[in-house]
């Protein structure tokens, strides 16, 4: 499972060759490991608006140094821009003026983050300015280099005070294959902000579900909910209860083995929470399937229905599931809900028309709850795009180097990468990201 | 300009390559040609929904064929899905029911539109199953093949009647180049449902104004409005001054030579419109450049401001015109203004980020008046991909090769599949069109 041609290029013959060939070069990324500080290093904040003056002391309490102006031949681990301020569209040069000394000044794999105000929420020329923000960032996450990561946040008016678990996200490793991408803080639902007493625990004292746990994705979602506090509970389908109970058992938590497709997969699911755990606080439907085959070729035939199959799996049973959670009030105030789209859902994909009809659908899903949702409970998602798993080292070699290289850190991610973005939403400390579908992709050409 | 490779692959020995090197074999596309029927060939219509009964006598006023059951052996240069009925992710198996056995019957350079209801608008299970749609329609719009389109087209309750021009554009060669998109009708501001009396001159004693208009995708975008019967109004830069007068008199227009970044150019644009014409009915913001650098390279220098020129004359002048046009009531009622925007300005691109930045703005500008404007003014934009003009044929080789092929018709566009977008927008008919921003790329893997 590991990235065999990552290896070769840092090889003495591999470096000549990329050299010489012009081939891709990914540079290995960094990620987070339990104990590591959050950030190796300064960030310079800047920019003038609603939060440049509190950036310093949201990002003092993640216990990230960070500097407003930068010495001579002083090196950054990341840059915070503060968009808020800019009305209109000739003010948008103050990202030049602030971003083009600084870039050659980043250490490797360096974070950047612009915050802006949510161009829906502003009128005629600062919603302009602000939505212009859009093509910048994705510009420089995509030229940027060095494993560099690019984002774009938008707060709410209001929302200030409720961005720090994500920029603790953002400028730390969790965030490694996370780029291109466009968060709204404060935008969909009403909560509260809400703190959380030990930055290392977020979850302690919750209770976690994730279906299709047992192995791939949904095991690094078990052990990074576990290592941030959480009681997991697993669920997997029967046949991989042994493998499910054994990964349960390291982690402390709690099983349930069932087909989250069948009749009475909601009810089971709601009894065994309340009965066995008084409830659930965060939810992640990860479970999911692919049956390809072009739609030409997509009729029932006796090995099944693949439509019925792949759009009973991955959307309606995560649909099936929430209402009825939701409906006996299984999920406790300040909960989440997390979904798991994919770049297929957004932008298509050649032999999966109901994949990423399924996929789509699990977006239409956030959208439809985050304005809905009371209790100050939350709903997002991922997207991931090309994740090194079983699954896809299942792909044929071409296929799968070309889906590794295209996009802007030319490699694949890794299940850790899907984890800690979903370890993000779940934080009780995101409790304003409400209404996101973010993608973990590398920055995939694929979709915008 | 033509496309050599295209060219090339249609050759003995270039088949021969192609089939056995497995290189890209990008089919000729249809293209309209004045005088043409919309459609050659019969649309099949199908789906439960609000339009469905409505579609065939929609498609006849048209003058297109359309049957609602398929006959042995028959086949089909469109397929109509009316998904509106669709009330939750269950009742998705339609559409494989209605294509599936379709797909194998159908023409070269086939059409194909799903209508649907805007998600936003609707809540619950019927939100996800629309919502569900895009991911169907972008993965069939990769996997049908043979020069064929698919498209999306969300309608809102009340808007069905309003539908017309939208559907006349997307069955019709007009659109060879635009596929993988979702157009909103309905949705924004209010209107009401406008007839043209001649359906190949829509645009008859209407005023056209068009920036950037003596060659290229301008000169293009000037002679398709004409050929629908506007009065063309081209604006250029003074040095391109003998171009434009040339072929402004071909198309017995008027022109305006002016710097659209000047401080007084949108009062001088707005006399000229007022005194000479009596106002205008359709405004695109053509005119653009780009002054491609990194961003850490992007400072000032003695060759100018880079940043400066490209928000300039991209973003703060077709915001300023517009505003300018719009208070002095110089805009008829019904009249449109487009906007172009960029594949850059959506997904980003590497040297970019003020072209970005200004494009992603154009967007933003769509967005900020779509709800605003009155008298049933509308305004859209297009997103040009990879188009085949001069400035593209200054691209190196490779760039422009992988550009061209990296989409799902292996080709680049040409500045008529453009203009056939501007001119979709400026048809008085799609007064119900507004606040949309529509990809013309052939549904380029770039961005969703």
């Amino acid at each position: 499972m590991s990235d065999k041609y990552q290896g070769f290029v840092s090889s003495p013959i591999g470096k000549l060759l990329v050299k010489n060939l012009g081939l891709p070069n990914p540079t290995k990324l960094e990620r987070y490991e339990a104990g590591d500080p959050l950030v190796d290093g300064t960030v310079l904040v800047g920019g003038t608006g609603r939060l440049a003056e509190s950036l310093p002391g949201l990002l003092d309490v993640l216990g990230i140094a960070s500097a407003t102006t930068a010495g001579e031949s002083q090196r950054f681990k990341g840059l915070v821009f503060d968009a808020t301020g800019l009305k209109d569209s000739t003010e948008l040069v103050a990202l030049r003026d602030f971003f083009t000394p600084l870039l050659r000044s980043l250490e490797d794999c360096p974070r950047v983050v612009v915050i802006g105000t949510p161009p829906e929420l502003v009128k005629g020329p600062e919603r302009v300015a602000q939505r212009a923000l859009e093509g910048f960032t994705r510009s420089l996450g995509k030229e940027i280099g060095k494993g560099g990561t690019v984002q774009l946040v938008y707060v709410a008016e209001g929302a200030e005070a409720g961005v720090s678990s994500t920029l603790g996200f953002l400028l730390s490793p969790k965030s490694a294959y996370v780029s291109g991408q466009v968060v709204r803080i404060g935008v969909h639902g009403k909560a509260e902000v809400t703190e959380v007493a030990d930055q290392t625990q977020p979850l302690a004292g919750k209770v976690a579900l994730v279906t299709g746990a047992s192995r791939g994705i949904g095991e690094s979602i078990a052990r990074t909910l576990h290592r941030d506090g959480a009681k997991v509970v697993g669920l997997d389908v029967p046949q991989a209860a042994s493998e499910l109970q054994a990964l349960m058992k390291e982690l402390d938590g709690d099983w349930l083995t069932l087909d989250i497709s069948g009749d009475d997969a909601p009810q089971r699911i709601a009894h065994h929470l309340t009965e066995k755990h008084g409830g659930v606080d965060v939810v992640v439907h990860n479970a999911g399937i692919t049956r390809d085959r072009k739609l030409a070729n997509m009729s029932p035939n006796d090995k099944g229905d693949r439509w019925a199959q792949v759009l009973g799996v991955n959307l309606t049973a995560p649909e099936r599931i929430t209402r009825e959670l939701l409906d006996q009030g299984v999920i406790n105030a300040g909960g989440s809900i997390i979904g798991v789209a994919s770049i297929a859902g957004i932008a298509g994909n050649v032999g999966q028309t109901n994949y990423a009809a399924s996929k789509a659908g699990v977006i239409g899903l956030v959208d439809s709850l985050a304005d809905e949702l009371a209790d100050g409970i939350t709903i997002n998602a991922v997207a991931p795009g090309f994740i090194i798993t079983q699954m896809t080292a299942a792909v044929p070699f071409a296929t799968r180097e070309v889906g590794q290289r295209l996009n802007a850190m030319a490699q694949g991610g890794l299940p850790i990468d899907v984890a800690e973005t979903i370890a993000w939403y779940a934080n009780p400390a995101s409790s304003l990201v409400n209404g996101n579908v973010v993608r973990v992709c590398g920055q995939m050409m694929l979709g915008a």
